[in-house]
């Protein structure tokens, strides 16, 4: 029994990837987009794939404080010895409700758009995206990559990204099936639903002729960074002990505010 | 070359741990920390060393809304589809600062203990104590297991785990040194600095015998229960998104309260 | 707006937990597994829910060198300062493949056995299971809890959970839907399809009263231990670099074999 | 009290990063790497820092089949539901041992340098760096940044990066220093040390001005990448059961070779 990877591997004197020697044929040659591409498919991007990816993965990068970003900045908080594991626990919330629904809506696209091509008639992507809106509603599901619980008239990234998709080429049927349904669940539901930042790339990475799975890679690689942002920043700056301090204020179940963490022993600074 | 795990293996009609059969030999013979044991050793505990173990491990199951608890509830609001990340996320912030503060004390105890044996008089503890403290004080580094942010007068925890140590024999060299530490760094600090709950569980955990990592390994076990309690009450009575919202408020940088994840692109519930 | 948790709080002088002292009430008065309940509930476990919640955690603690033992030993080579991300890295395995197998199996006891009760005659149960088997198989969909790669022949832990089920009256209408279910694969796909342990976790858990949820739970706490042992006897006896260098010399990309890894900087223990 | 972080926050209408409108005046005008910098500083890179951080993060993508991506395949194959789970278990490894050495090495050449200016002559280097490895030696620590399990002859990627280090203005102080370092290990050992790839990093970074942590910071955004590529691949191709089954082969203890998981209830494809 042998074990295959076409990704990589290394000898005594050189490391490969994809079949490329690592120090003189791409350190310096590939920029990381590029090498995000080139270890994923052996392939490197062209310059359209190039820009649409750098949009795509600094659209992930970061939204502030959100769970994933307080999650790593709790977990820095107990374990400064491992930044690693702050970062993982900030990604393990990049799921089914944030940011891994650019891989639902990217999923969504693909499989509800069915036999549509580039010569149909608008009338046959409002006919598609009116079934799949109400086979959605139906079951009691929500449409991926539609509405938005702060942009409620809008996700200011949609159009850019819509506009980056277009300059690039990648403004292709999923694109149009994707604003089909918007427009149908408008009908459907008697109100604007707009196309989220997780529509747009859904709708974007099925236009790139990528699978699913590679709209939540990009949110992963995008959000790594901002998380590490955040990590520096917590840092240098510390919130945690704030943003903990501040819950257990708001505790009803807590007789006493602003306690720290029966745990920490070593909190103790006064010692000094 | 061949790997090696005394821990235990399959057959077809059989699942052996330490080499014995899990279905005849332990299923209902064993309760959990008696597997905890045999799992990692081979060998049951006996009744005191179970005793001693279920007040550790109880110990570290729950303090409220700690980081980790937090952590684990952010985490579950953007990845409902996995519990296990979402207890990931909760235990990496188990690390140097808290939980993992028991091993960090429990090694204390082994490696300033020295040559003291229990024939040694309460001088020679004393002299031994002073000495770790002036050390440790000299180096800017915090005496593991002293002291409290909350718990100023004493840790309830420490009397209690010290007299079920009593009762079952593992109050011995390695809690008379951390005492001994405890009254030196009061003479060294000018104020009391208490045992804490982690100062306790490492000297026990010494004091049973047991490596330093068994502290950590108890805490990482007990705060597993723990976590999964603050999920399933999460998932019951959802907090998460009243946490994040509330941070958000207290956000000096935001201009706008309470607002939701750009990312959740399904939380337009109003699409029903 | 307030955050509240049932679960516990501490004060300047005591520990709450679900309202008890944890240093008066609980510390030497409970066990584990009657914290697990108590944090989870308020509520201590009676002695049959105690007895048979011990033989599910046990029956999830180990299985050798399982893929969550693999990745657990294959992290702590990485990272030895955080046992914490060693064995979060292998909980993070504990998903819908395995061990989160035995929640989807108690899922399915629940959502499938609709509206039998104890007094409905072998045949209600056996109608209603063929009609679940069938639309499993027909939605190409596995049926939870059935069947098993190596124990063909029958999980040699089912019997026996059965036995402590019924020793402590659990053994109700979903473990009787589950072996008709047994039966009715039997009869749809002409062999047998044993009932594994997942399916025998998921069958005593619904019939305890317990939400699927606790399945996974369980599996969880009780895994958290069998990683640790794995960590205790990797970091005694280290096998993970072992297990690597087997992998690269299965290898078939690899031109050479045994190979460590690139990034180990500090591997050349021969510089002292 | 309130909670302050300068990184980024939304509004209604806007999604601000760094003060700066994400859909005007980043999106489409950012590269990746340009964003990185800018959500963790607030500043641009310039030119010659946009090449040297491209050649860095390039650097930690991928290695073929380390412990990281066997971990990461390992938990996706218990868990395919979470692909975030997946990479969060292959980064937990990045610590100390492997990639984290970018760090240990930038902190390295950051304390050990002490005064050395670029007036300094190389005598003046050539005496620190001696005075640094002696001290290590002493101490039995291992230098950080030097040696390699593999390339003994030299790390292949260390003459790339020093060259880019050059051509972008980096290559200054820390890398002479560590250049020193090597000289003065070779002398102490009596055998060739290389700088490796870690090393290389470490001094870059260092001459770059960034503290150490960004090198850790820059692996794991790399390295995240090159475990998508891991995972993307192992659902196309997957490889994970195969490394399960020949670790199980080599088993000792286990008298069956390549059993699956006793856990992994729903394996039985065979029911269709």
């Amino acid at each position: 029994m042998t074990v295959k990877t076409d990704i990589g591997f290394t000898t005594r004197d050189r490391i490969y990837v994809r079949g490329r020697d690592l120090a003189d044929e791409i350190l310096g040659k590939m920029d990381f987009v590029d090498m995000i591409y080139f270890t994923a498919t052996g392939k490197e991007p062209d310059a359209r794939t190039r820009a649409m990816t750098n949009a795509i993965i600094v659209t992930a990068t970061d939204h502030g404080l959100t769970p994933s970003a307080i999650a790593a900045r709790m977990t820095i908080l107990g374990a400064p010895e491992s930044l690693q594991g702050a970062v993982a626990a900030g990604l393990l919330g990049a799921g089914n409700h944030f940011l891994g629904t650019m891989q639902n809506a990217a999923a969504f696209t693909r499989d509800e758009i069915g036999e549509l091509s580039d010569s149909d008639d608008d009338a046959a992507y409002a006919a598609r995206a009116q079934e799949a809106v109400r086979a959605f509603r139906a079951a009691r599901r929500i449409v991926p990559g539609l509405g938005h619980p702060i942009h409620v008239d809008g996700d200011p990234r949609t159009p850019v990204l819509r506009r980056i998709a277009g300059e690039n080429g990648f403004d292709g049927r999923h694109w149009r099936f994707m604003a089909a349904v918007e427009a149908a669940a408008r009908e459907e539901y008697g109100r604007l639903l707009p196309i989220n930042a997780a529509g747009a790339v859904g709708a974007t990475v099925s236009d790139m002729g990528l699978a699913p799975i590679w709209a939540r890679a990009f949110a992963l690689i995008g959000r790594s960074a901002g998380l590490l942002a955040h990590l520096m920043e917590e840092l240098e700056n510390p919130q945690g002990q704030k943003i903990w301090d501040m819950i257990l204020e708001q505790d009803d179940s807590a007789e006493c505010a602003g306690i720290a963490d029966p745990d920490r022993a070593d909190s103790t600074g006064e010692q000094k």
